[in-house]
């Protein structure tokens, strides 16, 4: 059986040095902490080291808020960006859909059905269509319109609805919409769900593209939003095989139930706190 | 088990108009012929109708050489594009190559264990790295080195060789040059197998682009090649998953295990004659 | 585009002879029928023809009364067992749960976006928890407490409800019970899902039995229930990946997902009649 | 680029306890050692800790004879097995066949390629027929034949061939006897590949089997082989789709592609020092 106690877990990427392994098991150790995961990756390329360590907190010599402090004087010789999570601070989750239920129905019993480890008091959309779901759930459900000329200024009372909801985590579960720039840049914890097996058919109507390309095989890409459209870090991706058989619509229907298992995966994947970005890419601690 | 006997096989394509299925199952019916595979689609966007019917000739009332006309005045006024082929005449087949030998030697090893129902007369390259291979199987072997300047003329001496030979299909086993636009339009019956899960990262360096990318999965593609570059018609795709932890050598290491089987499930499937193309897609009867 | 007109759908099974697919294609010819799919199977071991013909019954010069008594007539010689189908008489469906809930919800959540051609006026289940489900989506709701005692009058109960709700069939959605021999000798038109790759671990605590023998790779099974436990004719499986990481917590997990998505291809396929049974297996005409 | 330095790898197991992750590190570091891969996984059920640590022996301070005794001093208390591996010590790999040809022509492929990193210096069979193969790659071939009274005196000599050409894994590549207890007591490094999806269809005829059963998947399975047949810790799975069109031989042929590649991954692995065992499984550190 998997450990049940609380833990913390830190994920640290900065330049290889001899010794990181030691050093930062050392850490822990010396401080009373049992590890119960430690995996580390070098990338030769960037001559990055990026290493999660996961252990209990039961028994650990540090109080929670004494830990981020002593890692701070720790590893101040390191260059490391870092962050720490406990375990029992489940992340605050926004869904953002538009009209398709599927992502959201999927999120929701997995919620339900405690496979994530998050809360979810926030779904925003820029429909009506789904907030019988949010109702169902008793989960507050805002609705804002979105055009070209509203949009930035929506954008600003999104952003305000997140501070106020202390949402740590947006998940666009097929919200029709780009984020602008500027949003990106102010709030930069957004995975999407895009519906083709990037770079493949970036932007909209990747079915239908794929069906005009005679593609064998479709896929679906979970990843976290940046500034260029359907190009940031993948986190997850899967296929489908389809055949000459299978027409637009077909080609829909697969994809969707693609599209609702490569999202859970990367929200649960980023809820346990196992991935890390760096250089537009992510390893995934799995 | 699988008769063994001789087998005709049509492969039809046409517009769309009520009671195909039946007056061609009648041709070969009235005719005397045993079905022993029948398979249609309808292209409802094109308006297409396409079959594979495939019979034994033991029995069948019409000589080879009467087959063709027959059905010729069978299919007037169709308007079908057909062809007819023989099971116990094996396509004749060259496989062209650079320098890597895995695709090669997967082809010649599937086509010593009968796995290919083809004849390998000619293995052409641009270099002479490979040469060995083809000594050991006994298979004549061309050297043309090309250069931007001399490739039209090549391609000349190419065409003759496969005039030579009576080529029907030529395989691309990683031959890591792109054929001219009147090389295609003289000899169309080419599959190449590209590296990477098609229309992702076109042209070269598959690999490398997949890795900047930081995606979590890679593909090869079996395509038939057409005038511009590797949008052809896609024959089959595959995938394999990839981690953080793999680099580029180990994309390309992975990339040849994917390479060498989905372009010889292509190669087979085309020498069985259940690869239709219109459309510039393909219609795989399996 | 798909058709949406109504269509008559032939599932025929029966000793093969010559002209089995010229014959056939002519009765629906002949009466005017479009064939819009049509596929056939000859089983050279037991030699068996097996075929479904699809056609729109608009323009077709029989109604649909006449049409299974001209086939009867049509096929007399044949020793054929058939079944004929209509598009717009979707099956009439119970589900049959215990206390999970993830195959349950996604069964109705795709019988809601009209994924699965059915109606689902009823649920059965040994335990009351999943009750407010059927109730959210206004499906009557039975609970039948089974113990080694009375199940075989449950179950004398439960037929007489498939009878008032004129059920076509029964879906065990995760119903942790084993019907018995009578039962299905009464109503044999029952899908299970299995949680394992079958025939490995049949009967309980599959993941446990998977967990313990070290696989690499976990299923599950859709198939159709007969007297022998988990040994009736398997419509379709599929299968994900684990690695030491997993205990078996992750392996119910991991499980979950393959489970609903397995059975849902299953309901959907038979939905579509596109399964046929002979000799304890399935032809699935995709 | 990955390293192409010498390392030297150590895999441990021990009963788990505090600070292991940070001793076992520390030992390297403290004897200047450069960890490029450290992994580590603890079994909660057995409460075993197991891990896998590679470091570049450039600069580290212990020879390589003296690494081992230190080791094992320092490991004094731990109660661990382990076993340290040099990168520049190949393998010395063994291959047994009978008369299949395709998982010995691939292997030797990828060891012509570099793709293992082993040395294989002899191939014993209980048939004549591949020895050309063998002759082709310049490697010893020995020819046992087997029957049910000779077998433990061909074993005495297949053990004293091991002996003699300091194999240290015998790779079972379609060989198709089965291995007496008191073989694999004396020499326990077997790699088998087996055509099933195990632990379904154990033992002769897996295709067979598979068919009988109507599977709609199949796979095949590398382990370790034990006294137990078919029961040994699984290294690597995979699985290939099929359907009702194919038969036996048709799984055969799908299953062939399977074997080789399922084979060979097991084979890299085990040379890369990837596979630790414990309580008849295996942690795959990848």
């Amino acid at each position: 059986m998997k450990s049940t106690l609380t833990t913390a877990t830190l994920m640290i990427s900065c330049p290889d040095q001899r010794g990181l392994v030691a050093k930062i098991a050392n850490f822990i150790y010396s401080n009373g902490g049992n590890i119960i995961h430690a995996d580390q990756h070098t990338d030769f390329n960037t001559g990055l080291f990026l290493t999660r360590v996961e252990w209990q907190l039961d028994g650990f010599n540090l109080s929670r808020e004494e830990i981020a402090p002593a890692f701070e004087d720790f590893s101040v010789n390191l260059k490391a960006k870092w962050k720490i999570h406990f375990s029992d601070r489940p992340f605050r989750m926004a869904i953002w859909v538009s009209k398709q239920d599927h992502c959201l129905l999927d999120l929701l019993w997995r919620y339900s059905a405690k496979e994530l480890n998050v809360n979810i008091p926030l779904i925003i959309s820029n429909h009506l269509d789904l907030k019988y779901i949010a109702d169902q759930f008793s989960i507050d459900y805002y609705h804002f319109s979105i055009n070209q000329r509203n949009k930035i200024q929506q954008e600003t009372q999104q952003l305000d609805l997140l501070r106020k909801y202390k949402i740590d985590l947006v998940v666009l579960a097929k919200y029709m919409q780009i984020l602008s720039f500027d949003f990106i840049r102010q709030f930069d914890q957004v995975i999407n769900i895009h519906h083709s097996f990037l770079p493949a058919f970036v932007g909209a109507n990747a079915y239908h593209k794929a069906y005009e390309r005679g593609v064998k095989i479709i896929g679906a890409t979970a990843h976290y939003v940046t500034e260029n459209l359907d190009a940031g870090p993948i986190i997850e991706q899967d296929i489908v095989g389809i055949s000459h058989r299978d027409n637009v619509e077909d080609l829909i229907y697969k994809g969707k139930d693609l599209e609702r298992v490569v999202l859970a995966r990367a929200v649960r994947l980023h809820s346990q706190n196992r991935v890390l970005v760096y250089d537009n890419r992510t390893v995934v601690f799995k």
